[in-house]
C-alpha cells in the first residue's frame, strides 16, 4: 500500500509542476480578454513579425470604426483587437531628433538597440549589429521579408542588411545578396518592389540570384506557381501601387505572405518571416486617410493570414506593431464629433490614381464620377477644380484627399512621423513576453531570447 | 489506509486547486514588465478610480518625454508607464455622434452602459442606471469625489448622479444631496471647483450638507486641518485654476487625493473614490499644450498618492484610465521630428492667465518676460502683439499658446475629443481584470464584480 500511497503523490506532485510551468504562459490566455490564444504553450520554432509602418493607435482605432456593424450598438472586434497584448514605445537615440524613423525603429525591432535616425541595423558608432533574421539563419532556419514598398525600403533593409543611411537602396540589395551566414544567402524569400534596386547598370542582382539557384517572378500568377524554396519575388520598380489600386497581376500582402509561408514552413528546422504593410506609413505622410485603410485593410488581411498559419502550425509566434505612427492622424477634426467610415469606403481608387488621371488629361467630373460613390458638392467640384487647373499633381493629390478627410472627420498635424506609443499583438506560445509596455528593443531581444 | 490515501488526494487537490486560484492574478505580476506590483492579491476592499479627462495616448508618451532625463540614451519610466495594463475603447452609443463626450463615457465608466453623448447615468431610454460608487454605499463604504473641475461636471457627476444632461449642473448638485441610500447621502467627501452651483438662489446646498454634518471647506488650509469624515470642499465658483496658476490656498489635485483618502480609509467597511484630473481636457479643447502638461502633471501627482496609499494599505484597487482623447494633440507637427519639451516647461503660469493679464492692461512685453523663461524672437512678438491688438481674449490666448505649441513640436486637429483608444492603468488585487483591451464599461462592470 505504501508504494500507491507514493505513486499518488508522485502523480499529484506532477499535476502540480505541470500547472506551474504552464502557468506563465497559460494565465494569459486564460484571462477572459484572450479566450481566442490557446496555443499559448510551449517552443516557438517558427517567428512571423509583422509591421504597420505608421500605424499608430488612431489607425487602428479608426480601422475598427471602419469595420464596425452600425446595425449594432456594440463596435465589433478587429482582428488587431482580438490579440491586442499591449503597447511599445517608438523614440530613437539620435542626437537630432527625438521622434523616430523607420529606419532606427526597424533597426530597434531587428537587432534590438536605440541607434540614430537613417540607421539600418547600424549601432551609433556606425557599426553593424546581428538581426533576428541572421540569427534564425544561423539556427539553420529558413528565412523571408515581405513588404508593399520596394524590399530594400527602410523597414526590411533593417531586418536583411546592415548600412549607415537607409537611402543606400543599392547597397542594402547588394547586403541580401552578399553577406553571407555559413556560405549561405541569409534571406531565402524577398517579396516586394524593387526592380531599380536589383537591376541596374552597375550589376544586376537578379541574374546573380537566379545563378545562385532562386527563382524571380514578376506577378502574383507568377509567384503562385513557384515551387523554388529560394525566391525573389519583384512586383514594381519601387513601391507596389496601394492596395485598392492594384490589377490582378500584382500580388497582395496577403498572398505574398502566404506564398512566402508555404515555401519558408518547408523547412523541418523552422523559420523567420517579417511581413511590412509599409505603405500605410506613405499614405500617412500624404495624409490621405482612403489611402491609409486602403493599406489597412492589405495589412490585416496579411495578419489574417499569418494567424491562421500559426493555428495550423504550433510552435509559431506571430507578433504585430509598429514602427512609430505617420501624420498626426485624429478620429474627428474641427470641433466635430463623428468618423464617418462611409466617405472613405465610397473611394473605389486612391485619391493619388485620380489625381494622376486627371493630370494625365482626364476631366475631373469623369474621374470623381468613375471612381467615387458619393455625389461631391459643388464647393468640393471647385476646390478640386481649382487644384487642378494648377497642374501640380501633389495640389491636386492633396485637393481630392481633403475632401475625403473632411467628409470622413479626419485630421493630421503633419506629413512627418509622431512619438505616440504604438500598439503590440501577438498570437502564439511566447505572447506573454509581449504584454503590457515594453520597448520596441524588446521584439528583437524577444525573439533573440527564444530563438536561442 | 485508504482513508490516508484519500486525504493525500484531497490535500493534492487543495493545493492543485490554490495554485489555479492564484494563477489568473499571479501571473501578471510575475510577468518581467510588472516587477513593482507585488499586491495582485486578496480582495480589494478599497477601491479607487483615476480618471484623465480627455488624456489620449499622446498625452501619456508626450508627458514621458517631458520627464525624460536627456542625458541618458533610455527614455525613463513614467508613474503612468509603471502600471500600464492595456488600452480602453472609449466609443458611446448615441444616434448622432460616434465620438464620446466626457459624460457618455464617465456613465460607461461609472455604471457599465454605454449611453448617449451628454447623459449623466441614464441609459439610451433615459433611465437612472446605479453607478459604481452607489453600489459602494449599498455595501456599507465610504464614498468619495475629487475633481479639479466643478464637482457637478460630467465625470464625476456620473458617479454620484443622474441627469438626462450633463448640463443641469444644479440638478446634479441637488442630486448629490437628495438621492440618499439607506437614508444617508450617498458621497461622504466631495471636493472640487463649483460654489456656483451649491450656493444659489433657488437653493443653498452648502447649508443643507452643513446641517446634515458635513464640514464645507473653501482652502487648501482649511481643508487640512478638517478632521470631519464628512466633508464638501468648494475651492473655486466653476473650476480650480490650472496647477500652474494656483496661489497656496488653492489645493493640487494631490493634496485633495491625499485629504480624501486619509477620510475614507477611517471606515472599517472601505471605501470607493473617484479622482479626475479634470482640465487635461480643458486645456486640450483650448489646444494649449502648456496648459495639458501642467494638469497632466497635477495628475500625476494625484496617482502617486492613490498608489502610495495602495502600497502601504493593501486590500486597495488602483484603476486609471481616460474617458477619450482630445484635441487630435500629435508628438510631432509640420514634417518636423522633434518634440522640445523645454519650450512647455519654459511657461511659470499659462497662456491663458499671460493673455488675461495683458487683457487687464498689462504690457505684452512685461507679461512674457515675467512668465516666460525663453526669449521670444521678433516673429513671435509681432504675432502675439497682433493677438493683443484685437482685444480678444480667446484670440490672445491662442495667439500665446501657439508660441509655445510651434516651438515645442506639437500639432492639433480639432477643438474636440478624438476617438482614439485610451490607455489604462492598474495596481492592486484586481489588476489583471483591467489588462488588454477592454471596454470602457469594463471599468464598472469589473467593479461592480469585486465589489460583491
Amino acid at each position: 500500500m505504501r508504494k500507491r500511497v507514493w505513486l499518488i503523490v508522485v502523480i499529484c506532485i506532477l499535476t502540480v509542476g505541470g500547472l506551474l510551468g504552464a502557468n506563465g504562459v497559460s494565465s494569459y490566455a486564460d484571462s477572459p480578454k484572450h479566450k481566442e490564444t490557446p496555443h499559448n504553450k510551449g517552443k516557438a520554432k517558427n517567428v512571423i513579425v509583422l509591421i504597420g509602418d505608421g500605424m499608430g493607435p488612431a489607425y487602428t482605432t479608426a480601422y475598427r470604426y471602419m469595420k464596425d456593424d452600425p446595425s449594432t450598438p456594440e463596435m465589433e472586434k478587429t482582428i488587431f483587437d482580438t490579440y491586442f497584448t499591449g503597447m511599445a514605445k517608438t523614440y530613437s537615440n539620435d542626437e537630432e531628433e527625438n521622434i523616430t524613423d523607420s529606419a532606427a525603429a526597424a533597426t530597434s525591432m531587428a537587432a534590438g538597440i536605440k541607434t540614430y535616425n537613417g540607421a539600418i541595423s547600424v549601432d551609433t558608432d556606425k557599426q553593424p549589429v546581428k538581426t533576428v533574421l541572421e540569427a534564425a539563419k544561423e539556427k539553420g532556419k529558413a528565412t523571408g521579408l515581405v513588404s508593399t514598398s520596394q524590399i530594400t525600403h527602410a523597414t526590411p533593409a533593417a531586418f536583411g542588411a546592415h548600412d549607415v543611411s537607409r537611402q543606400n537602396y543599392d547597397a542594402i540589395a547588394d547586403d541580401y545578396f552578399d553577406e553571407m551566414i555559413s556560405g549561405k544567402h541569409k534571406i531565402d524569400v524577398m517579396l516586394g518592389g524593387g526592380t531599380n534596386y536589383f537591376d541596374r547598370d552597375d550589376r544586376n542582382l537578379i541574374q546573380e540570384f537566379k545563378e545562385d539557384g532562386y527563382s524571380y517572378v514578376t506577378s502574383a500568377g507568377e509567384m503562385e506557381e513557384n515551387k523554388n524554396g529560394k525566391l525573389l519575388g519583384l512586383f514594381a520598380p519601387v513601391g507596389l501601387p496601394k492596395a485598392i489600386d492594384r490589377d490582378e497581376s500584382t500580388p497582395s500582402l496577403e498572398d505574398m505572405t502566404k506564398a512566402a509561408l508555404e515555401k519558408l514552413s518547408k523547412d523541418k528546422d523552422g523559420f523567420f518571416l517579417m511581413i511590412e504593410g509599409s505603405q500605410i506609413d506613405w499614405a500617412g505622410h500624404d495624409n490621405d486617410s482612403v489611402s491609409v485603410m486602403s493599406e489597412m485593410e492589405d495589412f490585416a488581411k496579411a495578419f489574417e493570414a499569418a494567424i491562421a498559419f500559426a493555428k495550423e502550425n504550433k510552435h509559431t509566434q506571430v507578433v504585430l506593431t509598429a514602427d512609430h505612427a505617420t501624420g498626426g492622424f485624429s478620429i474627428g477634426r474641427d470641433g466635430g464629433y463623428n468618423f464617418n467610415p462611409d466617405a472613405i469606403k465610397a473611394a473605389k481608387r486612391t485619391p493619388e490614381f485620380m489625381a494622376q488621371q486627371i493630370i494625365n488629361g482626364a476631366s475631373v467630373e469623369d474621374v470623381l464620377d468613375e471612381y467615387v460613390e458619393f455625389d461631391f458638392t459643388e464647393n468640393e467640384l471647385q476646390s478640386i477644380r481649382e487644384a487642378a487647373d494648377s497642374d501640380d499633381f501633389d495640389t491636386l493629390y492633396h485637393g481630392i484627399s481633403e475632401v475625403f478627410n473632411k467628409r470622413a472627420g479626419v485630421g493630421f498635424t503633419t506629413g512627418g512621423h509622431t512619438g505616440v506609443d504604438v500598439p503590440v499583438y501577438a498570437y502564439g506560445p511566447k505572447s506573454e513576453r509581449f504584454s503590457g509596455l515594453i520597448e520596441n528593443t524588446d521584439i528583437a531581444n524577444e525573439v533573440f531570447r527564444f530563438l536561442k
